[in-house]
C-alpha cells in the first residue's frame, strides 16, 4: 500500500474554548482534517482504531470547563482532561470502536473495544489503559456505552460498593433515566429494595415504573416542592440516595434521609450548567442522622468489570434488566446531542452513531 | 428521716422558650423548685444523684431550637430533646454527677458516674442507658465531662472508627481548641499523621503548637482568605478533615482535599446560632475527589469506652496526652458559660462546677 493510501480524511468534533456555565453547539465545532491509518513505528502498545459508536456522558462537561487551583491529583487524568479541553484534539470521551491495527500485545486487529477515545472518525489511541475488549457481542454493541460499559459500571460499583444496600430498604434515584439511573433501579429491585426514581417528563416517569420495574417514579418539574414529593414516596424516609443530579434535590433529600443512610454522589447534572453551584444549606442533617455520603468516580472500580459482566449479562438475556437508549446519527449531531443532555431532551442513554461495522 | 427531711431545695437552669438563631443568656432561667430526694418505690433502674460538674457542648443549642417536619427518627433520643426544650424540666447535658441512691444494680450509693443529667442540683435519672460508672479517680473528676466523656469518646471514635488514618496523612480540625478538637489532633499526632488545626485566638494558636504537639496552627480570625490558608499548610492537600465548624471553612476544606480523603463531621458549630445555615456550593468536589464525608453522633459508639480508657488512661498518666478546661463556678454561671461558646471565649473545654464532692 502506497503512502498517499494511508492517509484518510477524518472529521472531528473539536471544543472552540473553555466552556462557561451550560454547553451549546457553538462551543463545538466539526473539522476536516487527516489521520495517517498506520501506528508510528516507536507507538508501542497503541491501537488505531475506527470509532463507532460515542457516548455523551454528563461528565463531559465538567471537562470542558477550566480547571482552577492546584491540586492535579483532585481531577481527572490528565492525558483525558488536556484533549478534553479542545487542547489541538478532539474531545476526548467513552466510546465503543473497532481496531484497525494494534502494537498492544492485548488488542489486535478487528478487536472491538470500548472505552477512551476521541469524538472523531478513528483515533489513534496512546494510552489504553481505559480501553476494554469486548466479548460478548450477542447484544447491540451500542449497550457498551452505556448498560454495558462505563454508565453500566458505576452503577454496578456504586450500588454495590458504596450503598451498603439491604433488603428493604427504600432508595431514591434522582436523574432515574438517565444511562446510570436506569440500571441502578434495576438491579435495586433485583437486590429486594423499594426503588423510586426522579425524571424530568412524564414519558419517562411511564417508562420507569412500567417498562423498568421501579415502585414508584415522579416529574420532579411538575413538583413545586421536593421536600413534599419525597415525603409522599418516602412517608418513613430513605435509606439510600443515589445522587445525579445535586443542588436542590439533595437538599430535599438530606431533610428525608433516615438515619444511618448513605448517599452516593455519582454526579450532580442540575449544576454543571451553573456559573456558581447552588448552596446546600442542612449538611447538619449528615450529622443528625448519621449519613454517610460519598463521591465516587468508576475508573476506582474497573477491576469489578469481568465480576459485573458475569452478573448483567445473564438478567439481559432472560430479559430481567432492560435498557433505553436515545440515538442520534453522524459525528454531526453529537454536539447536538449533548447539549440535550442537559435538558434532559433525550430518552435514555444518548449515543451517537459514528459508523456502523 | 422524716418526710419533711427528704425534700432538698434543688436550684435549676430552664429554658425560657425555643432558641431561634444564636443563644443569648435571657433564654435560660435559673429556678428554685424541691426534689423529694428519694427513688420513688415503683421506678425500677433509676439513681438520684448529686451534680458535682455540668459540660457546656455544642449540641445543646441544637437541642434548644424547636425541630420541624417528620422522621422522629433523625433527632437525639426523645427523653433527651423533649426535657431540653424546658417541657417543664431543667435543661439536659452531660455531666459528673455522685450517686445519692439507686434502684438500678449497676449503680450504687456514692458511685460517681458521667452522662445525661440534668442542668440542677439533684436529678432523677430515670432513663440511666447513657450513664457511665467512674472507675479511676485519680484523674481531675471534671475530665468526665470532657477527655474521658462524651467529647474524648467522640474524638476516639471519630478519628479511628471513621477517619480511616495512615501513618504520614495530613489531618485538619477546625475549632481544635474545643473539646473535641484538642483531643483529635493529639491521637492524630501520636498516631503518626501531621496535623494542622484553626483556631479563634492567638493564645489559643501557641497552645495548639506548644502544648498539644500540633505540627501547625493558625487563628481563623485572622485569615482573609479560608482557601489560601490552607493552601499554606497543605500544598499538597488534606487527607482528613475534622470537620467542627461547617459553613466556609467546609467549603475551603472541599478545595484543599486531596482524592480519596475522608471528611469525617462531628459539629458545625459556625453554624448553630444562624437562622438558615450557609450554603456549600462545593460538594462536586465529593465526587472529583472521591471524599468520604461521614456525619456521626457518640452515642453510637458508647460499646466503644473501655477500650478508649485503656488507650487514653496510660497515655494521661504519662503526660502524653493532655488537656485544657474553662472551669466556671456555680450553676448560676452556666446560661452566661454556654452562651460564650458560641463566640469562642473559653479557652478549652467548657465546664461548670455545680458541687464539690
Amino acid at each position: 500500500m502506497g503512502e498517499e493510501l494511508m492517509n484518510s480524511n477524518n472529521k472531528q468534533v473539536i471544543l472552540n474554548n473553555y466552556v462557561k456555565g451550560s454547553v451549546h453547539e457553538s462551543d463545538m465545532s466539526l473539522r476536516n482534517s487527516t489521520i495517517r491509518l498506520k501506528i508510528p513505528e516507536y507507538q508501542d502498545d497503541a491501537v488505531l482504531v475506527k470509532n463507532l459508536y460515542l457516548s455523551c456522558d454528563p461528565h463531559l462537561l465538567d471537562r470542558m470547563k477550566k480547571v482552577e487551583g492546584h491540586n492535579a491529583d483532585s481531577c481527572t487524568p490528565d492525558s483525558i482532561s488536556a484533549a478534553a479541553t479542545g487542547d489541538d484534539g478532539p474531545i476526548v470521551g467513552y466510546g465503543v470502536s473497532k481496531v484497525l491495527e494494534s502494537s498492544h500485545p492485548d488488542f489486535k486487529k478487528d478487536d472491538l473495544i470500548w472505552g477512551i477515545t476521541g469524538w472523531e472518525e478513528y483515533s489513534l489511541i496512546k494510552d489504553t489503559s481505559q480501553s476494554f475488549k469486548i466479548q460478548e457481542t450477542n447484544v447491540p454493541l451500542s449497550y457498551y456505552t452505556g448498560l454495558l460499559g462505563m454508565p453500566g459500571l458505576t452503577a454496578y460499583a456504586g450500588f454495590f460498593e458504596l450503598c451498603s444496600p439491604k433488603k428493604g430498604e427504600t432508595v431514591f434515584i434522582s436523574a432515574a433515566f438517565g444511562a446510570v439511573g436506569q440500571l441502578v433501579g434495576q438491579l435495586a429491585k433485583l437486590f429486594g429494595c423499594y426503588v423510586v426514581g426522579s425524571a424530568g417528563s412524564n414519558d419517562k416517569v411511564d417508562l420507569l415504573k412500567n417498562k423498568f420495574g421501579f415502585d414508584d417514579a415522579f416529574n420532579y418539574k411538575e413538583e413545586q416542592d421536593y421536600d413534599s414529593a419525597l415525603k409522599r414516596y418516602f412517608p418513613d424516609g430513605i435509606n439510600i440516595y443515589f445522587e445525579n443530579v445535586g443542588g436542590k434535590m439533595l437538599e430535599a433529600v438530606l431533610n428525608n434521609m433516615r438515619i444511618h443512610g448513605r448517599i452516593v454522589v455519582c454526579g450532580m447534572i442540575s449544576q454543571y450548567g451553573l456559573e456558581q453551584h447552588e448552596g446546600v444549606h442542612n449538611l447538619i442533617n449528615l450529622i443528625k442522622k448519621r449519613i454517610r455520603m460519598q463521591g465516587f468516580l468508576v475508573l476506582d472500580y474497573y477491576h469489578l468489570y469481568p465480576k459485573f459482566l458475569e452478573m448483567v449479562l445473564p438478567h439481559i438475556k432472560d430479559r430481567k434488566i432492560t435498557y433505553v437508549e436515545n440515538i442520534a446519527q453522524g459525528l454531526e449531531s453529537a454536539p447536538n446531542a449533548l447539549v440535550g443532555l442537559f435538558s434532559g431532551r433525550n430518552i435514555g442513554k444518548q449515543v451517537v452513531v459514528v459508523a456502523h461495522e
